[in-house]
């Protein structure tokens, strides 16, 4: 391997431990930028990719896509597009996108067709240093904290993209279903967003919590006579789990124009009842990640409210025990690997 | 009966046909104008409400809920609402709103919990007289023709108003699902505002008259190869059909943002893959009709733009015939009865 190396943390096949890995990034393309990674978020994404759950995952499979760290190289295109060598920078799910497809030129970036998955068909962040384009290198606001700042560029900007995109109003009563690594970030934009937010979670351990983190109520998500209650009630309900709930409920629980949004990988079909959309004139949609835009515009809205992921530190090299700590349920709530 | 009883047709039980029927309506409420009924268009919803398909028919039912004519009263409180004896006004699905909850004081009187349906728990306009609360009585522009403009009130305003309420603009590529009573009003306004139009038809025979009513493209329904050729390109889809579709197919043909909105009472449950909707922040909406501001808009853009039903006239008297020729599926496009 030359100096140029990049040292990471890689499976060799879907389900295997992280062992370290060792790859040669070959020159830096001229609108790339490089990172040296201080820390880096593990999403419940990087357990569906390093298991393959999409049929999509390429081995071997770097995970990491919540990376923060320090700009150390500027490709020949990237260096008149307001970074510099030395600026903390984070990037998220995209590393990078086509810039000439109408998504990318109408500034949906993140809904190119032919966008860069951080660590799908490449090596994501689990790994001293990260690659990607100019544009999905976001700049962090000096008032964040890098250590936790990692998580808010892929679980943060998932919630806080639909937000604007449904032009959620602070006269609206609002819902988080699953208050884990995204739902945590959810209650607190919503909270600061001026909403009324209840928070739906199937775990009672969470009610506090979630109150502390800026719910005003606390649903039991499996609960039919709690989800009758708060019945045509909500204007925009979020949902961050991946679980299997009676949607019809939640759809019910949507008032005149409601929108029940997917921000998780549900994977099996939603059946939607057209009779209990149309009525009340409800939606049901999903979006994913944000833009660059949309990033730089929820962290500035981070800074000016003081948000932030609630993380749990481990080293690097403990990626593994990281890994069985997610899988566990217990993360509280979002981990991050940091380098030494 | 006395002199003031309203001649009528009605069901006996579900399934029945249609015989003459009278009643007498009694006073007539303050807020409520009476309406001596010259036309009214014959809609799917009332083969549905006639067969008890929607498990909330009360019989003997009187159907019809795009009627048209002139108000030959006023009720006390309804003489300074901007109508007058001899006025031409229709009358759609909705002949009420509780004017004072959220949805009627937002303008959104469609979607008032407390609304009153024209031919529900009430009876309807298959006959002389028809009463409405005023704000139901929407006046007809004096360019558009009493014979003609009944299907407007119901069908027209069903498909009119998703068009204002998600935002469709002229530089959008949209699709109707259906060339019935509703589609073909749906292509004109379409066509009308802008867009580019393709219409989804089984019905081969129905081509050329969709082309003529305003679609760009005519693409077949029901095959797949055709379908998959308009692959992710439109940015919303009017599904005025109630037949069960490959829906995954039309989520599908939504190109970033698209928008598949029904309007037709699909019966079974639609699948909705959260993948399919997440990675273009699609989404799958339906609504009911429109305001009472809705319909007055829509009529001024129908007078502006020469927009009318095709109808085919039947005397009131043989509205059995009128009821068979619909449920043979030949009707081009709206019956529509008249009484002489």
């Amino acid at each position: 391997m030359s100096q140029n190396s990049i040292k990471a943390w890689a499976a060799a096949s879907a389900g295997d431990e992280l062992k370290p890995f060792e790859y040669d990034p070959g020159p830096l393309a001229p609108e790339q930028v490089e990172i040296e990674v201080t820390h880096c978020g593990l999403c419940h994404s990087d357990l569906s990719m390093l298991d393959n759950e999409w049929g999509v995952s390429q081995y071997p499979l770097v995970p990491g896509h919540e990376a923060v760290g320090r700009v150390v190289a500027l490709g020949d295109a990237a260096q008149d597009k307001g970074l510099s060598i030395g600026q903390a920078v984070g990037v998220g799910w995209l590393s990078g996108s086509c810039m000439h497809c109408n998504s990318c030129l109408s500034g949906d970036h993140n809904l190119c067709a032919d966008n860069e998955v951080t660590i799908a068909g490449r090596y994501g962040g689990f790994a001293d240093r990260l690659r990607a384009h100019w544009a999905w290198a976001i700049p962090l606001p000096e008032s964040l904290d890098m250590a936790s700042a990692g998580p808010l560029f892929c679980g943060g900007v998932t919630v806080f993209n639909p937000i604007v995109e449904l032009d959620i109003k602070p006269t609206d009563r609002v819902g988080v279903v699953g208050i884990g690594g995204l739902g945590h970030l959810a209650l607190q934009f919503l909270n600061a967003w001026g909403c009324d937010v209840t928070a739906f979670t199937s775990s009672e351990a969470k009610r506090e919590e979630a109150m502390s983190l800026g719910a005003h109520h606390v649903v039991t998500s499996t609960d039919k006579a709690s989800l009758k209650a708060v019945r045509e009630s909500l204007d925009f309900i979020l949902v961050t789990a991946n679980a299997s709930l009676d949607w019809r409920q939640f759809i019910n629980a949507l008032g005149p124009k409601g929108k029940l949004h997917f921000v998780g990988a549900v994977l099996e079909p939603i059946p939607v009842s057209v009779f209990d959309l149309l009525g009340k004139q409800r939606s049901v949609s999903a979006s994913p990640v944000g833009s660059p835009a949309r990033l730089r515009q929820m962290l500035d809205f981070c800074a000016r409210h003081g948000i932030e992921a609630q993380v749990e530190p481990f080293p690097m090299s403990q990626v593994n025990r990281a890994v069985a700590h997610l899988k566990s349920g217990k993360a509280r709530y979002r981990v991050v690997l940091e380098n030494t």
